[in-house]
């Protein structure tokens, strides 16, 4: 039909990971394992009071500037409230973030493989994608340095990145942004900041010293809210007036408003699922040495499976068995899958059925090449 | 700075109403009354078990397609599936109706005035964004009609409008589509059709028969679900998917599909809210006549006051009073306001406040025309 742009038939719509929900129908299971999209495993339950209280305004408009949690949030990361944008999910802020300056034909740099949204969005926008593939799965700066062209308005880099879990230092990030002209808007995901070591980038330096950046972070990750949608932006004021101004007034939904408040004084919570989650991914990357399986090493709460073989059997197999990994082959990763630090019980099932699976499957093992 | 698009700073971020809260807040006031976002005064108190029940995956992503929301709407509106699209609110459809079909200089048709959400969108978008008066606080379907060129993408029908309250009947919109060419989609913006009355359009037969258009509907109005963010596109299969294409996987958070499902099975919360609504209008329409105030009779739940005058002081007023309403300067609407019917304590302090009011003003009052 006349009516839609051209470039919309070339996106390939994002497929997230199966939720446990649908696994429940489709199969007829009671228990079911999500390890597919980097959730946490633990229900912040100190959130009823909060979720209770606000049902009783929830015929109300949510405050359309997030107000308390605003304030609570610049004082925690000590900026001005004038630099901080809510999106509906940190996802939001990289579709404002190309509406407010892609025109058709402007370029944005994307690496590739990497989280999807960048490339899908960019393209819903008229934007041309270009792509600078991964070294040794990790962002390769020197190749993106390069792509940039009087037409580039955005690069996007996601920090820790997903799917790969590696993730770029201060040093490195300091050294490519003396490489890149003010006038490109470089966009910093970074959705699973909460769980990086201690020489990831103090960004906020960035931002004080070179202004055109945005920092995006999310409270669906380490802090367990993914499902109720809140995200954030950190910027120049400049650009949060932008955001703010084609924002929909009211994205940012009352729950998801009391929640973000609550979870960022509750420290307690975050610094247990951080230390959960390293204790957990230890146990795996040990676990899965010894069953002679690559994988690479994750700053994140997820890991990047090297199957080096098609992934379809092994996925179904997963999921007969009520455990929900993620199949990577529509990110151009062919033969790898992801796997989500869950439980203790959920990894060591998770294992368990993988050993299997090997042993079913590959009766005479042959010896696999272990990459780190 | 160059990155923003030109058309940017031409756009006036949109002013909602004063929360309750910010009230609070600004007046050290514990009793406000809301009038001002035509909100519904009740709550929808059946959603705690469902809340707390879905609180349990609170640090799970909501099911993208929204499952099991969608196939109750689908079989209560006899549709299939593929022709419903969820949004973060139907504010989230205006956006990506023109996401999907603008490119820079591309015109949209809004009526002036109107809500304020079509022009801000299309001009974020880059669309031109071409006006049609309102005749007699109407739509004026005639000069809509002349104002279709061939670049004209999109036009919006607010039906209801808002601010005016006025409605389109069947029979003028049937007439209307016979003008329009095919290739114009027609945005039907129906977020109070639960209000209107029975000569309403039954959009879902134009649909049928002209194909190129978008119901728009929501849940924040009469199920009174504002505050948890969840509206709805009825169109056909080939928008839905373009639709669902350039919108955010998990653009609908849990709480707001599992409050809507049950919002759709309680039909007796609904149809208490439109009775109620309608004979609390029928309370504020005898009293401002009787306080010789001029008003927009309404579809909605809402009414538009025609003071006659800058409506600043009177808004002050009403506010120190602790009863908030809606100034529609912003609009193009000088010298109105508009007041959300409220629970009857509500609406009868504001009736007590006003005709104190203009005791206090206009001690020799005149004689002040009342519009019907």
């Amino acid at each position: 039909m006349s009516i839609f742009l051209k470039d919309l038939k070339s996106i390939k719509p994002y497929t997230p990971g199966k939720p446990i929900e649908e696994v429940q129908r489709e199969l007829g299971l009671k228990q079911v394992y999500k390890l597919a999209s980097n959730e946490i495993p633990f229900i912040p339950t100190y959130l009823s009071k909060e979720i209770l209280k606000e049902l009783k305004s929830i015929n109300r408009y949510p405050e359309a500037s997030c107000f308390y949690l605003k304030r609570a949030l610049a004082k925690q990361l000590k900026v001005n409230e004038d630099r901080l944008v809510f999106g509906n999910g940190s996802d939001e802020l990289i579709t404002l973030t190309l509406r407010v300056s892609i025109e058709k034909g402007d370029e944005v740099i994307v690496a590739y493989p990497t989280f999807l949204i960048y490339e899908i969005q960019a393209k819903a926008q008229g934007a041309k994608v270009v792509t600078a593939p991964l070294k040794d799965f990790r962002y390769d700066l020197e190749i993106m340095a390069k792509k940039v062209s009087k037409k580039t308005k955005i690069i996007f880099i996601a920090n820790p990145d997903n799917p790969t879990g590696t993730y770029l230092t201060h040093k490195e990030l300091e050294q490519f942004f003396k490489r890149i002209p003010k006038r490109v808007l470089v966009f910093l995901d970074e959705a699973y900041f909460d769980f990086a070591p201690s020489d990831y980038p103090r960004s906020l330096e960035f931002l004080k010293n070179r202004g055109n950046i945005i920092i995006a972070r999310t409270f669906s990750k380490a802090y367990g809210l993914a499902g109720v949608r809140i995200g954030y932006g950190i910027t120049t004021p400049q650009i949060a007036t932008a955001l703010n101004t084609v924002r929909e007034p009211f994205n940012v939904n009352r729950f998801a408003q009391v929640c973000a408040l609550a979870a960022l004084k509750n420290k307690e919570f975050l610094s247990n699922v951080v230390n959960f989650v390293k204790k957990e991914k230890n146990y795996l990357y040990s676990e899965l040495e010894k069953l002679n399986v690559s994988f690479i090493k994750s700053a994140t709460n997820f890991i990047l499976i090297d199957f080096k073989q098609n992934t379809t059997d092994i996925y179904n197999y997963f999921l007969r068995k009520g455990i929900i990994v993620r199949e990577l082959k529509g990110w151009g990763l062919n033969g790898f899958f992801r796997v989500t630090v869950g439980r203790h019980n959920e990894n060591k099932e998770f294992i368990d059925c993988f050993k299997v699976y090997l042993r079913t499957k590959f009766r005479s093992r042959k010896t696999r090449g272990g990459r780190r």
